[in-house]
């Protein structure tokens, strides 16, 4: 006879899943217990359940098949949460094992009983397990769920007894298809025309950002004129100088009503509508100008590929096919000055290698990549904080390197993000992932000094500028990396910052760089 | 006119609360921009929201009054769930300030839109705000919630637009104050008659275990005859030589079991029915005898005063008053050797100074203490975890150094629930807290492997086994210290352990001290 945790593993596994980032506890032993029977599921520990959650978005980015997590109860979920909320806007399709106290126990409110239902539906699809016989579907179901359309967060709330009781081979599991919706041609006509009407816009996201989305939406431009811009946070981009390089929506409200001013027509591509980040006093919600039409090409929770409805919107426009033009990476020659934001970005686009996943949770930094350097840099894949809910990065840098231990990949990484999930420095140690962790170490939450002034705080008091500083004391982050295993260094200037990168990419293995920005 | 923001925060300054542990974002700002026109408010940043919710735990144990915490949005207060799950179980009054979305934005899903009231409301009472007009007065109710009864968290979702806007100066506020109910004679008289009639159990919790319900709970058993036991994981407990007392009702369900096999009827007092931790298979949940009679002399959430219940107990027993026999603090002579539990107590019980606040997050290890030798060191406070969500104790220790200035805090910490908010040794750098952080590196979740035996998983396989090992790599405390600005030093052996503690003892502001255990 199986166990129901051996059933839920095992038809995960058979389903396509093939690692599982844990943080178990006790109520969990059974599954722990099963993992090891099956011999092809992965096993990677985080010292911190943000890790796992992270890891796997990060897993699933880069392969498009869920990862599963193991978490211990409400509590351990809690941890998890931040991570699975950015899951939950990128769409990635993310497994939740959860473990819950025996169904029975449940009345006598023991220390770690909560509400575990009422956590998790707040990031996706979940469902409370209810005997072991129906472990094995479950977990296909959860597979599937999380496949979508619409993909997301799927979890699976298992009381003990659901994993150590005993149940029936399961029937043989057929791994789930990815489903595909065409796109009406209808829409694809309304499109053309609206475009063929001038002052048309394209907005990407999701699928449009792959080679073949980008490629489609540069014949779309070439054939008809309108603007294009990439939605400011997305899931995951293709970069560099081989592919066709568009404008990013800029981050702040103003600029990006300014950059869609002259828009009649918007184009919806695997992004939903452009949205302001935050409310502001006195600036509206939407971002497109009131009078332009909204046209939905390719909706990112309906199922519908949009790189595939670009390339049928090409053909409708007779676009004809266009050659992007290579641009050479520019060269570096450090100079042996003090780093900026702009010279990291430099110097990262000078020597980022070929095919390296780039994660970039580096905020204000982070953007000025995105919107100035990452084009001109060696073609690379970006994955990009989708939910806001920092401590994204180095757990999404976990994943992605063990899902591709054939690329490199960069966590580029602001310090005070890095903060919330620093615990990923030790998996990545422990899995000798290839991955060079780069701190903008601007020792400060640059991003909410600038918030501050545009809430009218123009002299902040003391307590408002000890919020937003990191100085007292200076967080030593080669101190960090070296507790966690992973080699660091610090550097000062553009010469010590390729030196170190250069050394770090020829390295197998983690390695971390504190560039202290002025 | 006063902003929604300032009305918040200035009520809250007049109803008593002192402090603010907080990670706020943008949609706190007009919140930071209060807090520094409040000129009493202390503000403390953490570099994560478990440092912030913890840090309010320690606080409220030590000062019988809430913090607030300032969080961002769901993400912020998810990351911070852990710990408020902690703070519920132990009934510590805490309150949150959420910021949110101004009302309108909403309805456009921006990224970091989340159900927050579902986040909060597993964790206590939760209000969402509706106008700055009402923000003085729904911040007081905040503190008269989280006072109680029963005490608890208080969150209050905060959107945009009561922050910023303006509105009427409020009444002036008069703080609540804590409402006690007095005992029923008839509960008092069955409690009496039940401990008469021979075979009596008193299960302590609560204020029960301040020096005064302590000792009133030493008389009744005198009185009686009855056993008394201390419930397992209690919120704040007098401890040392000159305190009385009691075993620790077991751990594990088999030895609590047995512990009160023999008990007729069971008075409890500050503290629930005992129930296991964990459900096992083939175990009943409770621990009391079917066949015992349970009494509730004092509800926990019920408002009353334990220590005075267990008083007046005393009083209708006729019950003499009994002198503890003041115990020799134990004499430790350090050899040389390697340190095991056990060794690093006896340490700790010869070098703990008078009046220290121990915050015991030391799993396996702290149950060693707590039952073995807690009781002959010096006195001092105890506060435990409580609801079995590791990651308090690093913050829990900030929030008690800084509600007390003048004793000094040992963090007495395992090292994997350590690693779940290590980020507040940062903040007890930055306040310059007297803090002797031990961390009991054992390398590895001991507790763990003890249930994967309990599991019938005797010779776990590889996968089982990783999961439960930190050696690979093996995490080095004294260079995380660093990297978080507090001094830190490994010790290996008896002496070099009772050296580094009394140095670290003798010195202002934090120090963490790595104990290799074998």
């Amino acid at each position: 006879m199986n166990t129901g945790a051996f059933n839920l593993v095992n038809a995960a596994w058979q389903a396509g899943v093939k690692v599982c980032f844990a943080n178990p506890g006790t109520t969990e032993m059974p599954i722990v217990a099963a993992l090891d029977r099956v011999s092809g599921m992965r096993v990677v520990l985080g010292l911190f359940e943000g890790v796992c959650t992270g890891a796997a978005d990060g897993w699933a980015r880069m392969t498009g098949w869920p990862a599963a997590t193991l978490l211990h109860l409400g509590p351990g979920l809690a941890n998890g949460l931040a991570n699975l909320h950015n899951a939950r806007r990128a769409r990635t399709p993310v497994i939740n094992w959860i473990g819950n106290h025996a169904t029975r126990h449940l009345a006598f409110d023991a220390p770690l009983t909560s509400d575990i239902a009422a956590l998790a539906g707040s990031v996706g699809w979940t469902r409370t397990v209810k005997s072991a016989e129906e472990m094995a579907e479950v977990s296909l179901e959860a597979v599937r769920t999380a496949l979508g359309p619409p993909g997301g967060v799927a979890s699976l709330i298992i009381s003990s007894e659901c994993q150590w009781d005993t149940c029936s081979e399961p029937l043989p599991i057929t791994p789930p298809s990815i489903l595909c919706k065409e796109i009406s041609s209808s829409t694809l006509y309304e499109a053309a025309h609206l475009l063929r009407k001038g002052r048309g816009g394209i907005l990407l996201g999701g699928s449009a950002l792959t080679v073949r989305g980008l490629n489609a939406a540069a014949r779309v431009a070439t054939a008809t004129a309108c603007g294009v811009w990439i939605e400011t946070f997305p899931s995951r981009q293709e970069c560099g100088w081989c592919v066709p390089h568009f404008p990013v929506l800029p981050y702040f409200p103003e600029p990006a009503r300014e950059a869609l001013a002259n828009t009649a027509s918007l184009i919806l591509a695997g992004a939903r509508e452009p949205v302001s980040f935050f409310a502001y006093p006195d600036q509206p919600s939407r971002l497109a100008p009131e009078s332009a039409s909204l046209l939905t090409l390719a909706d990112p929770d309906a199922g519908v590929d949009a790189a595939i409805a670009l390339e049928a919107l090409a053909q409708e426009l007779n676009a004809p096919a266009v050659v992007a033009l290579p641009r050479a990476v520019p060269a570096f020659t450090p100079s042996g000055q003090s780093i900026d934001a702009d010279t990291l970005c430099r110097v990262m686009a000078a020597f980022t290698p070929e095919n390296a996943i780039v994660v970039n949770e580096a905020a204000t930094t982070g953007l000025t990549w995105n919107v100035m350097h990452a084009s001109n840099a060696a073609p690379h894949t970006m994955l990009f904080l989708t939910g806001g809910a920092i401590g994204q990065g180095l757990p999404n840098a976990l994943g992605a390197a063990l899902a591709r231990p054939d690329r490199r990949v960069i966590a580029f990484q602001a310090d005070g993000s890095g903060l919330y999930t620093p615990q990923a420095l030790w998996s990545m140690a422990r899995e000798s992932a290839d991955i060079t962790v780069i701190v903008c170490a601007n020792r400060r939450y640059r991003i909410l000094q600038t918030e501050l002034k545009r809430a009218g705080i123009i002299n902040p008091g003391p307590k408002a500028q000890s919020l937003t500083d990191l100085t007292q004391p200076v967080i030593d982050w080669t101190a960090l990396a070296k507790g966690f295993g992973v080699p660091a260094c610090r550097v000062c200037t553009d010469s010590e910052l390729a030196d170190s990168l250069m050394r770090s990419f020829a390295e197998p293995g983690p390695s971390l760089i504190e560039a202290v920005l002025v």
